[in-house]
């Protein structure tokens, strides 16, 4: 199915914003796109680099012009973001966001005031920015979405659509299902990665390879847009520290007790895994 | 100081030996290089692909014609690979190694033999062989060197020349020191990448993004040659497996208590943390 749209508010246009204007900008998908946020000075700089045909900071206006609502904004915003935009939205306008949360996002969206389908694109960097927009940053990733049961599917269909058309994959799953995912795939990494930091001391930078650097990439993050990830999955994010603590106890007892045998095999496990889950 | 040498003899031509025998060539530090091994299939490949000039599978002859004798085999062979390559070799030339592990190598190594000297440059890949070697691998790297305190200055500033002139900068410190830095640098990283791959279900492949990808890259690593570093510094790295405890308990503790401003304290943190030791 093809998608199309003819006004497509953007609220949010940062790197995944800009990039989703980007993608929709290249591949023809609206014949424009306005783009939403608060600092009027970046807005500005993001429609005079080609991204966005216009700008406001005012979502409600530019809500209700449009047939297309994507909000990009850190996931704490995104409620709200999604109702103003959809309280002046005319009926039929199909209102969706980016975040990496999709439980707590889609529970306290208002479900009276339009059509709002959850999305979650597995695609972004450590880098935040509208200058680094990539117009193929959705290509051959997945997308999930999450839609309410009592969403019309011609709706579904076009929110797959939208993503489909920029190159992405889409999964449908409960937002139950996707914080239970991400909490393994995302959240605990980004825990793992920022206790690893924490446990080398500053006077060894001299010392840190490739390996160790790769490793904390992600701890490299902005706390203001982890911050509410992790309290809005705090639950789930907790179980799968539980899980993460027997694996290195496992780890630990194998090295106190010099259990070779032990230790190779979960050294070979663990290679085996990262195999199966990381494509080339 | 300048380095030279007549008879060069590197035992194990993979990466880390093929790329070292590379960087000798293209800078002309050695007249003749003999790489040495076990495999007469894979030393032929090499001397095809112009790392070596020569290749044996006699250590003990090869070693008996060098000045310079460079180990390059997995740490738990190392110490006998040295004793065997020193047991017929010229008074004055000069043994080293570049294991990722110093003191149980440098204590097991006979003071009798020759003049041996532990390094470790700290290069590398998780990818194997003299296929993927790398002229300059060492070039901006660290490389830690290990004197015994009974080691004549001269030779220790030759060996400190050969890392120099292919372009690393070299530190000396005690094999103690050296394993704890170490285990704090590479060893735990690759504990806590095994166990968080481990900790990942096989099912959720489709929602593994970048971040998780370089979280565990480390962990796709050989367990054969990771089992002997393992157990070689399993003490120090216990050690830090708890201090790393500490800190996943510091995140658990904050979530449980839904402690925002712990949680930002952590998250800051651990980015600043990660910005000192990873050089730009």
């Amino acid at each position: 199915m093809s998608f199309d749209s003819d006004v497509a508010v953007i609220v949010g246009v940062g790197l995944i914003g800009g990039s989703l204007a980007r993608a929709m900008k290249d591949r023809r998908l609206a014949n424009h796109i306005i783009g939403c946020g608060r600092n009027q000075a970046r807005l500005a700089a993001a429609q005079q680099s080609g991204l966005i045909d216009d700008w406001s900071t005012d979502m409600v206006q530019a809500g209700a012009v449009a047939d297309l609502i994507v909000v990009c904004t850190p996931v704490d915003l995104i409620p709200r973001n999604v109702d103003s935009c959809a309280s002046h939205a005319r009926p039929g306008t199909l209102i969706t966001d980016a975040g990496s949360i999709k439980r707590a996002i889609c529970e306290s969206v208002d479900p009276q005031l339009a059509t709002f389908i959850g999305s979650h694109p597995i695609a972004g960097s450590h880098r935040h920015g509208h200058e680094f927009a990539n117009g193929e940053l959705f290509e051959d990733r997945v997308c999930i979405v999450t839609p309410d049961t009592d969403v019309p599917v011609p709706q579904i269909d076009r929110l797959k659509a939208l993503w489909e058309s920029v190159g992405s994959r889409v999964i449908e799953m409960t937002p139950r299902e996707h914080d239970d995912v991400l909490a393994q795939t995302s959240h605990l990494p980004h825990v793992v990665a920022a206790a690893l930091a924490l446990s080398i001391d500053a006077t060894n930078a001299d010392f840190v390879g490739t390996g160790l650097r790769d490793a904390t990439r992600i701890a490299g993050g902005d706390p203001s847009i982890w911050l509410p990830i992790l309290q809005m999955n705090q639950d789930e994010i907790l179980r799968n520290l539980e899980r993460f603590r027997q694996q290195i106890d496992a780890f630990a007892d194998a090295l106190a007790q010099s259990d070779a045998e032990k230790l190779v095999e979960l050294l070979g496990e663990a290679r085996d895994r990262r195999r199966g889950l990381v494509r080339p």
